[in-house]
């Protein structure tokens, strides 16, 4: 399998930036991780670096040395537009810019269903189908992957921007029945990515073999990301004690659940 | 999984009625069957109603306080247009109008692979494609694909419209090494629907896993179908004891198979 | 251009009745005309029958020794359910078999907006799009659709289904602005369809040439439908007396302009 | 037509903020017109305000009480990140929030050719072809595109994305014989968009009625633009005076131009 | 616009050929005009070459020295296949390989509709439609189109595979009502082409402005083709000549017309 | 299953030959096998004959009393071009001029990967996307599958053109780790094709179910082929001995691999 000197991940302190250092180390003699907050528990094939994304040469010196990134870092969640246009959006593009003057050639970046949540979930829709953002959230999402789309045509550096649907260590709700990805499923998807013949510009779509099938990712079929988990196992279990939700609601109907349902945030708690 | 109060199953006297009564049973605490002949070997948990679906005011007793509506009644092969007219266009109308009357939101339709019979077996075709009827049956089968279309765009009534292939209790001719549907596989894809946390408007395809793939049915795959049998078993004893079919012919040439070679059914027999 | 011995015109009393016997007569040395009514003003080169579709009869009767039938006839509106399936469902059903009995071998038959009714405004559908009818007498129009598919298919008889907008005088209100069909259009569509060198099974959309372009018609390009008018003219007229309707309104919204907003008919008037 | 209380345009300093000042007085009452310098030549019927955009107070003020808005302000070329950030991706963010928070339903908003520009000549995209940006500025123009969709699927909004190609006096190179859109035109086509009754969200290309047709724009039909003007008398002089292009420069090869040809801004003129 | 130094014109002898050596004249300082048989009434600006395409070094001589081809020589009709395969197959690619190593960077073939022949009139292809040929001359006008691909994807050399119709001086049966590419229209196609900012490799449909329109040429629209001329001034006189055409003949049927009802050339005159 | 009197293997000395042979041989009673040079360890049932492909009376005898064609004979690779003109252009017409002439009535021809090469790896492509020869070799390939669909429009022979990808004992580079189609899988693929109820005109794509899923195959899905085989056992060793490869490089870009880097046949040596 191709091996890295240096791969660098960012939001290594998250939920599944946790699951990436342990899951990736095997394929790089160094492993660069960096977060915002402190970092706990570092290995020693592991550089920790504390940076916020938004700090331009903090940046440019974060991605100094790499070989391949792995951005998972920013905000999560819907939060109010600033902090997503300095850690999604900005933050983002230093990493980019950090890839271009640094050298580094390959970025997995984590997109994520947010980008294409109001979709219907009986559109099957696919890579090439339109974007409908259902957030700020989702809207930073489209950003870094039309970023990344300039940064292949115009400079030559490859990116999958994975779109990541549910991923928790079992499913939380019952949208997740569907929208699941293991944390395994999903360390799979980037380690294929990294070690992929020709990446180019991909869109991915992470979602673990769940039962429910409701997006056309074939046209990630040269990654060779094959899920092994599936939800299933979880299905009765979360069917008893939760109630059958109502097929019209906008959490049911469109594929970016609840985040449907959301206000802007400005408005939200008032 | 969702549980019913109460369930209708209309043609419950049929091969695929029976069948569906067996395997719907545990999903409702009541089953109401109905058919236009007498019902046989009723259990406990069903409520038997004989009832031609041309009376209206007995279809709107019919569908009183059901939940859901598995719609597999009228005539079930090419007939004269009169019996067509009664039984499957107007004895549908009757049952959408039952269920949007008395609340029932979702309904399961019978639909068939004469609704499309004449597009060609290299054709591919998926939910979307433009339907090709191969008979006056097929055209109805159309209407009540389009009705229940209405009747989701305009009064919230959500569908699966299934076309069936070849449900027997074995393949019974060379073409259903292909187009066969196992009755367990059949009354899977029933049940999925029902349970299925949203529905809107879909079109179905139903064929067991069988070695041949003719239609793509991946957009009904928010239903959550998996096939579990398959034609392949069979072949080698059809095989035997059948020769092999001319390419050329329109029983074998479009996937309606020998409807297409059928005439009108006012010249029959002539 | 081609000349006809003798064309039927069903609908006759109608409003583009009217205008087709005027606007086809030049086409036929004979044009039988019928309607359920009393035809007036009968012209020496039209033979008047009163007949309503809905009799098996008197449609075989009605369908002898024509070449080509330009089928207008049926219920225009949306009425209650018994009264579409006898005028329109039955009716046409008997004009079918009618041509096929008695060697006609080109249908022109007057199909609806009403058929596609439920595709927004934006969604630009064509031809091969899947149907939304509005309202039960759009999915009657479906139902003639899909049944002279059926009887080209099998049966080797030509149709254009001309999907009619809104063929009125004039533009009767804001929407037919965009939706206007002329009367002279209207005629025009139905003359080339009739002289065209091969129709097979065509889908047309019938709208004069109007500022707002919201169909595409181009797989009926080979009839060769090239519209005159323009709602243009009565733009300034309109938009004075009228206000500017929401945009979100479902007349607005959806293509099938107030159709879209009518209940059930049974409920209408309660 | 249409008329509106207040309109208000940014950008209203600029080559095209000009124009429409112009060509849109007729269609309100009150024209507020901002910019962030100086605007000269005030009529009787506008309110001039300057203003930076990424001022959020600034621009709440700015919205308030107006039925629509002409988006025309923010950066026009490619510059450095930063200035794009601030005024065209939180400006942007601000004219929508204003929308929003002050109750305008309808935005037309100046994208341009550069969110689509690396699309090759001979690929005629349409409006759901997967964007293409061609520099930072480009990719502040998908920004705005999946916002304001963002505010139709959420917040009920309605756009018109008008991608400019080039908006001249007249054509100013080569490119621009197929790639002009006049003053007029493009007037024009904001001017439908202000009075169409239905805009949802509609991404628009503005091109005049040149000789080379490049992009399809069908799917804006229901505007009802048509371009009156031509590049074609100004190609006999363009012509004399310039050499012809290699076909396979980046700035012919793609139909963004030279801003294929261009580094990134922090590379420029080093 | 743009001129050459020398274009050389094959094919120049025949019925088209003669028509481009008048309209492109003011092309090109030079013309080389070249063909099997003895150019007739040679210009003071032209360079006759009498010149069997299937001549390996003749060719290389051809080719030398020349910006561009316009290359419509070989058999124009189906013959035995031998032929074809000297003159069209073995003779083009020694055009292709004059082009490649003599340094002529852009080359117009005379394509035809019977590459595409066994298409129906209803299907309304495009350029990037699956291919049908209709006669071994239709295969080996696929083969151009393919070769032509080749040199462009590996060796840089544009084409453009103009898909002729039925060029003639007037319509000269009833499919050509729709058919018919005027001697003028056929000559500003070429022109188009050798002038068009950028052709790469494209496929393009050449039919006058006809009533009926049967092919999308818009993938072709970076040409800048807009035929001037039309069959209908002919309808009348061809219609009062000629009967109505069967719509199910093969002729008729099919775009290729009367090709599609030729047999294999080894079986004519049995 | 269908059982042949003859069937006839073309190129039955090559690599892929040799296989067919023996795995072809239960379908038939007798198995004529051919190629240009003598064919070793003829079995009992193998009628074996030397003949070269461009000797059009050859292949008459050699066709004569046979039920289907493999045809894998002809150059396997890119050379000059007169010999692929022979081999691959006059031969295969000769073929199928032989299925005609003597009434076979299915051919399973060898295409290649290499008719459509010139696909980046992350298009998707399937049976009907355009194609894009990256060889002379190549271009006959589509030569072939343009004829074979002739032949079918017009003569009614079915044929399979299989696009092999790799098929070699094992993967043999980095590149076949996705390429590779395992000679039993090829063998696999045929015999479908022979036994399948209906081919029409089937492209298929051979390829073993390897973990990157480079080219869609579900247009050929009513052949039955099921791949049993993977390159993924070979992946470690392959990589151990192997440098990973540059994502730019033409033979990563583009399906075709090293064919894409080539130079033309007459350039080579130089």
């Amino acid at each position: 399998m191709t091996h890295f000197n240096r791969i660098l991940i960012t939001g290594a302190a998250g939920r599944l930036g946790i699951e990436l250092r342990k899951g990736l180390a095997h394929l790089a003699t160094h492993v660069r991780i960096s977060d915002r907050v402190e970092l706990a528990d570092v290995q020693p094939n592991e550089e920790a670096v504390v940076c916020e994304l938004g700090d331009y040469e903090a940046v440019m010196v974060l991605t100094k040395d790499v070989d391949a990134i792995v951005h998972f870092g920013g905000a999560p969640l819907e939060v109010e537009f600033e902090t997503i246009l300095d850690s999604n959006i900005r933050g983002s593009y230093h990493i980019y810019e950090g890839a271009r003057k640094n050298g580094a050639k390959r970025v997995i970046y984590a997109s994520s269903v947010h980008a294409i949540g109001y979709h219907e979930m009986e559109a099957h829709i696919d890579a090439d189908s339109p974007v409908r953002p259902d957030s700020l959230y989702g809207v930073s999402k489209n950003f870094v992957e039309n970023l990344s789309r300039l940064y292949w045509d115009k400079f030559g550096i490859e990116s999958l921007c994975l779109r990541i649907f549910s991923s928790f260590p079992e499913p939380a709700d019952r949208r997740m029945l569907w929208s699941w990805l293991s944390f395994a499923d999903c360390v799979q998807y980037v380690e294929r990515a990294l070690v992929a013949p020709r990446l180019g510009h991909t869109i991915g779509h992470g979602l673990s073999d769940n039962r429910l099938k409701v997006v056309d990712d074939s046209k990630a079929g040269h990654i060779g990301f094959h899920p092994k988990d599936s939800a299933e196992p979880f299905r009765d279990a979360m069917e008893a004690k939760t109630d059958a939700p109502d097929p019209n609601a906008a959490s049911v109907k469109y594929i970016g659940g609840w985040f449907c349902e959301l206000g802007h945030p400005d408005d939200e708690g008032k």
